[in-house]
């Protein structure tokens, strides 16, 4: 399985970082910044080359930051050339269990992606909340 | 309203000048990370300096990388001494979205952390699936 991630200015860079300080280095990633007075054209031609170095095939996965915005977008213009998933409004959490998920070759773009979303809305924790309930005893 | 983000690394820095390039300078913001080799005590020092300049009260939210990693954990121990609001998980959007809500000066803490909560499953979206069902026409 082959990570790409996709953002404004160094979220993408900084979110595998971060993520590599707790899984450790990683293969099979690439990550890609749109930066200001940046041409969407080259971020596309990038992300594309990575693609097809990754084989092109239905094993790459590609998170962006944000819905609609210009990364989004340039993904979203590759999604009809190529067989890969894309899922948007990517956050620490999600990024460290797609690491983790991958580690059984056995599971799918498909499996990772659906464990992914499935998982996604128990990852933003109001923590005062949090501490409320559980401090209660 | 004052936002700090703390997190694992650069991410907390990068997502806070990812938005910046998309709703603008910010003030009242300040971001921190921690780094390989760093003393999660010295992270915590930082972040409650931050909440004491920002005055100490109930008009801050800090916003972490992940639920029960060292930043979250710096963040929590600052709890009990300062009336200031956390949410773990953050993304993108949630970080756009928090400073639109704040240009409102009437929106409370609380009132904007309701409103990212309640957002924030809508914000990770299966882009495949959101394709095929709006190419269907």
């Amino acid at each position: 399985m082959k990570y790409i991630f996709v953002s404004h200015g160094d979220l993408a860079k900084s979110i595998l970082g971060s993520a590599q300080m707790i899984v450790g280095e990683q293969t099979n990633v690439k990550a890609f910044g749109l930066y200001p007075n940046d041409d969407i054209g080259s971020l596309k031609d990038q992300v594309k080359a990575a693609i097809e170095e990754f084989g092109g095939g239905n094993d790459i996965i590609c998170f962006t930051d944000l819905f609609s915005g210009s990364p989004f977008n340039a993904v979203v213009a590759l999604m009809g050339d190529y067989p890969i998933r894309h899922i948007t409004g990517m956050n620490l959490p999600m990024v460290l269990e797609a690491f983790m998920s991958r580690m059984n070759e056995e599971n799918s773009a498909e499996t990772i992606c659906e464990k992914l979303l499935n998982e996604a809305p128990a990852t933003v924790i109001d923590v005062n909340h949090y501490l409320a309930v559980n401090l209660e005893d």
